[in-house]
């Protein structure tokens, strides 16, 4: 998608050759018209599917969750990661390791908003290593949805989650494919 | 807001005589298009100001901010709640406690995302005690930046925050403002 990856050389900070930081317009600030695009680019990768809900996690899947979820007019459900005192007991939950913070969380979701009746699309912002992604996958087998694809925003190609997502052959599509990072810019995948 | 009233009433959680839960629609699980019609209302209520961002924080704000920011057609702002390692150093930080979870946190804007020469509207999905709202302030505050008004979805009335901020002569409208909670049904404020 060309102009997220306009936004990603423009206001992305790249720091050594993996970390890309998007909190210009994506994790702290969010350009909503970028969403808005965002959104109907996934309706357009996805046209052909009918879903009946987004499954994201929280926090940045959220917007980008949401922006999609009005071109689809599903709802969304995201995954929590904290154990509130408000979220009901009776939950599908998977762990998650984050090598960005280097700790184990869980993400929960209430077994009334995912079924078996259920055709999802997951969206996230990030795919690197895959492993909040798994945990999503893992909850939506817990409730014996169907997983009709994988929607991202940004994907680092140069890490292996993607790769080993598609492997298994799920229907996975990112806006952008960041193959490397060479002397404080990205080098895109051509899609 | 007729249509997130007759939402609570059909599908909010009542505990006891304070708690009302809204996984259903708005903190798990999100029916998008009713929040597109909290985004309206939010249009109309506060028209008649030229805002610059909605200013949030994680995770339920997100998703309303994001409908709103549509209307308005500015960037949202998210305060991050916890530390991040991705985070920049140079941001403004304030402390709320949380009854919920009784527990103080940080919240945490970047400096370069909120300015002397911001025009912001605070949008949030429950107003209690006020102490989320009093962090987004004080955030705004150190940043300098104008607080045009403060939208909230949902408001217990029967909880101080409300009165506390207005009587300080901030423009604060609620969608719904829960008086009290009787017999497992909310008591609804005619606005």
């Amino acid at each position: 998608m060309e102009l997220l990856k306009q936004k990603i050389r423009e206001n992305g900070v790249f720091i050594g050759t993996d970390i890309v930081k998007v909190d210009m317009f994506l994790n702290h600030m969010i350009d909503i018209r970028l969403l808005e695009e965002m959104g109907k680019e996934f309706k357009r990768l996805f046209n052909d599917i009918n879903i009946t809900k987004i499954l994201t996690v929280e926090v940045s899947g959220i917007a980008i969750a949401c922006m999609a979820a009005r071109e689809f007019g599903v709802p969304v459900v995201f995954a929590k990661k904290s154990e509130a005192k408000n979220l009901s007991s009776d939950t599908y939950c998977s762990e998650v390791y984050s090598f960005t913070k280097n700790k184990t969380y869980k993400i929960r979701v209430a077994k009334e908003y995912l079924t078996e009746n259920d055709k999802i699309l997951i969206i996230d912002d990030f795919l690197a290593n895959g492993k909040a992604l798994m945990g999503l996958m893992d909850i939506a087998n817990q409730a014996k949805a169907e997983i009709a694809g994988i929607g991202i925003a940004i994907e680092k190609g140069f890490q292996p989650g993607g790769q080993t997502i598609r492997d298994m052959g799920i229907n996975l599509k990112s806006l952008a494919v960041i193959d490397s990072i060479e002397n404080g810019q990205a080098v895109f995948r051509s899609l």
